[in-house]
């Protein structure tokens, strides 16, 4: 059976920098050559970065990537490079992808289905290509290129491409993660390849992008929907895979099809071994590192803060951070309170010293009865309550804020998907700061996440005590979580349905959930929704995060 | 000529309150059945409200909708209503209209254009209509109808009514303002009768909905393209408009006709005066208003807190908030640090009294000294910078939202689209609270909405010296703006082109404007796009405001 040998650049792009990513997609082009690849292929819109958003309103944004892309293509000889850019169709646009040969653009493939939900808005920008299809002869091999969208639906492009003599398929793609897509797209491109009975490549983007991580994961699967090559998750660089492409013979009504590549290089060096799948705790902490990790650095940062409390939440946050910019860049800051107990300072002093990052202490007390001093006149007659706690968390927010514009350091946030739902944190409070690592987690997968992170380095990491102890925010005597909220084991599905599954409180209590319960929580999370608005970005690893996936209204009476 | 009198319903719903919304909508039916209106038309989507954005996924809520049209339809008699509600269309929706008659829903319209540019993403939720057009015989008048969007391009299903023999149109709308709105829709809709030869009744949303302000302002025009009745910009209510229906001759490949109404009611009472037209201060200044109070009561809350700060900006927020909801429901909090200048409490107090609201003065430096002291071991061998500058405004955040939080007050910030453009504002400081009321407003409008206060009122309601002073934001000793930015009248013209034109540096450059101030301000508003998100909602008055209007990747490198 003959064999192609094919370069999977999972490039790790940054949105804009368009000279920027035309120096990486030229090094990873010059690396396949290098290793014999008849054909390297790059992410949907690897010169702009995905997604580019409201870029591409701007008209010279638009044509600097149409000068980047030809200064590109310039530079390819000796292989084929498919390259994602932002093709003008008239004074339209269209999500392209060019097939580059002998130092030119030889074919272009626009995009046919358009995203407009979730997280996508693509038909905000682009229209759907409907250009008659062509194939790309290279070596020998008839290939036809589409993006993403496109294999998610039986039939399209794909269909019409494999009919039409194609013998590879090419899907290049920005596929956001969420927990179980691996899974999903794997039983998508079986279903598809069966259907047209054709090797697919699958080449994903890898990287962070404010609130979305790009897990890369591509993937090469067999006409018979079995998978031939694995690409690791969340690593960026370039996979050399050698694919069986069973010779067809072209059909009387064949595509037309476009040289490319005469002859097939000499493979260089053995192909990169398959990577193998992970469990479903390694694979959101994956996420949560790549995400941090690029959302810091990519915005010019180096180094992070971030509140130790000795709860759970701050404890895997700063584990997280270790992990995605070394412990030295990591920075942790005790700040007890009047309230907090002697536990939760040894417990966050001892996540310090396990963890070797540098931390400080301070007690905010004299900042705390400055303030209840100030409030004194307008507080006179009223018992302390909400107001009083929520001092405490912005005292808290307000010093690491100046330790960030002291040093430079992005402020980390550590509140949960539970408490962001209920509103159960404090805006300008624990909410302050650059990134939300853990926004889209809830609180019983940080639970989990946080026992792994101990199973898997093989010792307590987090001190076992902030694992067993009840969670509480400290900001008056004796307080719990569970005084004011159900236990998160009761309350994360309720969450679950109710946010990522668009069911309704009468939907929940038809389902059995208590009704009083479900009408109280469906309540918290329709009234805070203004909260979270003022939350900084995080990563996203449900199949719909607080942000642009789940668009409700502030201003909203629906309560059914 | 023959007349029709024509109920213009402006009614001011609430998102996702379709029970609530029902009733408004059940007693303008009334009230244009007891004016004798044969033709009652409501805005698109009334019984949703304008836009219900990610509710539309919650099957409930749509399938709620379809029940509460049909209980609304069955009190329709003795006049037909036009009602903007989601339809189901198999397996997705329709933004529609209906029309109601005799107890029932006669016939549906399904809106053809859907706009997913700016602030809209229609085709998110929506699929276009398609189903053959038809009209409705009101009382021997032929009319059809179109949503919104129908009525912006030359020809679609208007002209198609038009040519089957329609004798008015029927637009209705949720089109929000920016400046400049009224004239763009009387030109375009002038454009629109003329091209078609028949009137044209547009029927707009009145309302406040988290960044969105519909401004009513509806208007009849004749198909000589003349306007016949304007209706008032910002109030609800219905307008009772008598309006010259010429009679055509049915054409031979006349649409089909639904009955609707047999005979014309006898009008009662005189019709609704037509509005006047205001100037662009007054207009701009009405949708603060009406977007304040809508937000603050939407949402529950009666009354507002603003730190009063001496400054332009806190004094027209407060003139804004106590002509939205009455002077006795606004607090003023003076909080003055130790670079504070006598003048600024001066000028703070005066306006208060002015305004003749509740005010109290929180002196911050007991705070600001400890919190001083809490940081000096970190801050040991730096420079004062901005770290301490930043901790002033956050003290004043922590003690507007300590109040808010005491007495339920919503806190209303008072930065303007100049200084958030180019991030000259403190997150989690000035940028904390509920509503930004100027949040789009760039300083150089500021300036001309605070005289225009004063001259309508005929007396200083804003202080003089507040008018004449050079902005300072008084965080260290002799600070003032224009050491760190270019005077608003040069920096503002920069911010319109990169912020509401999409114009990149290098277009600027080109225009002629200074190459290092166009790469600097440019940069500056770049980078500080993670601020902005952190805002809360203001209201929109240009033709993009920062917010879902102005979708920018925090992570991004163009700098073109």
């Amino acid at each position: 059976m003959p064999q192609l040998r094919l370069g999977i650049a999972q490039t790790n792009v940054v949105v804009g920098d368009l000279e920027g990513n035309a120096v990486l997609l030229a090094e990873g082009i010059a690396q396949a050559r290098a290793a014999g690849c008849a054909l390297v292929a790059f992410p949907e819109l690897a010169l702009t970065g995905y997604p580019p958003e409201d870029l591409l309103l701007k008209p010279r944004f638009v044509e600097r990537n149409l000068e980047v892309l030809a200064e590109l293509a310039a530079q390819v000889h000796g292989i084929v490079a498919v390259i994602g850019f932002v093709d003008r169709v008239g004074d339209a646009l269209a999500n392209a992808a060019a097939v580059c040969a002998d130092g030119a653009v030889v074919s272009v493939y626009r995009k046919r289905r358009l995203p407009n939900y979730a997280v996508f808005d693509e038909q905000r920008y682009f229209v759907p290509g409907d250009e008659p299809l062509a194939l790309v002869d290279v070596a020998g091999v008839r290939v036809g290129v589409t993006i993403c969208e496109d294999a998610w639906w039986p039939g399209g492009p794909m269909r019409d491409l494999a009919a039409g003599g194609a013998e590879l398929l090419v899907n290049v793609n920005a596929s956001p993660y969420h927990r179980g897509k691996v899974a999903q797209r794997e039983a998508m491109l079986a279903e598809r390849a069966a259907e047209v009975a054709c090797p697919i490549a699958y080449v994903n983007l890898v990287g962070g992008q404010d609130e979305l991580v790009f897990d890369g994961a591509s993937l090469v699967i067999g006409g018979d929907g079995v998978v031939q090559v694995r690409a690791p998750q969340y690593e960026d660089g370039l996979i050399v895979a050698d694919i069986d492409v069973p010779a067809r013979p072209a059909p009387a009504d064949a595509l037309p099809v476009v040289a490319a590549l005469g002859h097939a290089p000499t493979p260089v060096g053995a192909a990169t071994p398959s990577a193998v799948l992970v469990d479903d705790a390694a694979e959101v902490y994956g996420a949560l590192v790549l995400g941090l990790r690029d959302y810091v650095r990519k915005n010019g940062f180096a180094e992070v803060v971030i509140g130790l409390s000795g709860g759970i939440d701050s404890s895997l946050v700063a584990c997280v951070a270790v992990d995605a910019l070394g412990a030295e860049h990591v920075h942790g800051v005790l700040m007890p309170s009047r309230f907090s107990s002697d536990h939760s300072v040894v417990d966050a002093e001892d996540l310090a010293v396990h963890l070797g990052i540098d931390h400080r202490t301070i007690a905010i007390e004299p900042a705390h009865h400055a303030f209840l001093e100030l409030l004194a006149p307008s507080s006179v007659g009223r018992e302390p309550g909400l107001a009083e706690e929520n001092l405490q968390a912005r005292i808290r927010g307000t010093l690491l804020m100046a330790l960030s514009n002291m040093f430079g350091w992005m402020v980390i946030t550590t509140s949960n998907k539970s408490e962001s739902a209920v509103g159960y944190s404090t805006l300008y409070g624990d909410s302050a700061g650059g990134f939300a690592v853990i926004k889209d987690v809830p609180k019983t997968l940080v639970f989990s996440l946080a026992a792994w992170v101990n199973e898997r380095a093989g010792q307590a990491r987090i001190p076992t005590n902030v694992l067993s102890k009840p969670p509480s925010a400290e900001l008056r005597p004796d307080q719990r979580d569970d005084q004011s909220l159900p236990p998160y084991d009761e309350l994360d599905p309720i969450l679950a349905a109710y946010v990522e599954e668009d069911r309704t409180a009468a939907d929940l209590i038809e389902a059995g959930f208590d009704a009083a319960l479900v009408r109280r929580i469906t309540q918290l999370v329709d009234v805070n929704e203004y909260k979270r608005r003022q939350f900084p970005p995080g990563v996203r690893i449900t199949t719909k995060a607080f942000g642009k996936d789940r668009r409700l209204p502030i201003t909203n009476r629906f309560r059914g």
